[in-house]
C-alpha cells in the first residue's frame, strides 16, 4: 500500500463504487433545491412546490420519496382533514446542507462571471 | 457602476433566473468529478478519462467543453507530435472546488448511513 492511500474506502471516481451512485444522486438540482428549501424549517408539500418554482408534481414527489428513502428527509403525516404532510431534514440531511448551500450560493454569486466567460468564448473566431 | 454591490439579485429557486440554469449545470456528477480530478494539477484528456472511470468519451468531451465555455477550466494545446492538450482549473473553477469536494466527500463518507436508511425504508410494511 502506498503512503498516499486514502483512509476512505469509498471513492466516487470509481464507477462501481456505491459512493459514485450516491454522488450522482445528490448531484441533482432538485435534490439541492429541496434540501435548501427545508434548511430553516419543516415544510408542507405545497410550500415546497411554491418555493421551488418550475418543479413538476411528479419530480417533487419522486425527489422527496428518494430523499426519505435515503434517510435525508423525514415525512410526518398529521391525520387532520384534509391530511397534513410535513417534510423535515433529518440529522443526516442536515449534514449535507453545507455542501448544497455552498453550491447554490456559488451559482447565485458567480452567474455574471460565467456569463462573461461564455460571451468571450462565443466571440472567438 | 455602483461601488456598492446590491443584495444578491440571483435566486436559484426561481425557474426563470439564470442562477437556476447555472445551479443545474454545476449540479452534475460529471462536472463534479471533472473539477475534482483537476483539483491538484493540470491533467491531460487521457488522464482525466482514466481517473473518472466509466465516463464516455462523448460525455467527458462535452463536459470539458462546457466547463471551458463557462470559464471554469482552461485548455492548453502544445503543438508537439502528437498534439498535447492539458486542462487546468481557472481561478473561477478553483472557487467552485470547495463546494464540489464537500459534496463528493459527503457521498464517500455517508454512503453506509444512506444504505442503512434504505434498508430500513425498504423493510417497512
Amino acid at each position: 500500500m502506498s503512503a498516499e492511500a486514502p483512509a476512505e474506502p469509498y471513492n466516487a471516481f470509481l464507477v462501481g463504487c456505491p459512493a459514485r451512485q450516491l454522488f450522482d444522486r445528490i448531484s441533482d438540482k432538485w435534490v439541492g433545491l429541496t434540501l435548501s428549501a427545508l434548511a430553516r424549517d419543516s415544510r408542507r408539500y405545497s410550500e415546497l412546490s411554491r418555493t421551488i418554482t418550475g418543479v413538476s408534481q411528479k419530480m417533487l414527489t419522486q425527489t422527496l420519496r428518494n430523499l426519505e428513502r435515503d434517510g435525508l428527509v423525514s415525512r410526518t403525516v398529521t391525520p387532520t382533514v384534509p391530511v397534513r404532510v410535513d417534510y423535515e431534514l433529518t440529522e443526516l440531511g442536515r449534514s449535507l446542507l453545507p455542501a448544497v448551500q455552498l453550491l447554490k450560493g456559488w451559482a447565485e454569486g458567480n452567474i455574471e462571471r460565467v456569463q462573461a466567460a461564455r460571451e468571450t468564448y462565443d466571440a472567438q473566431p
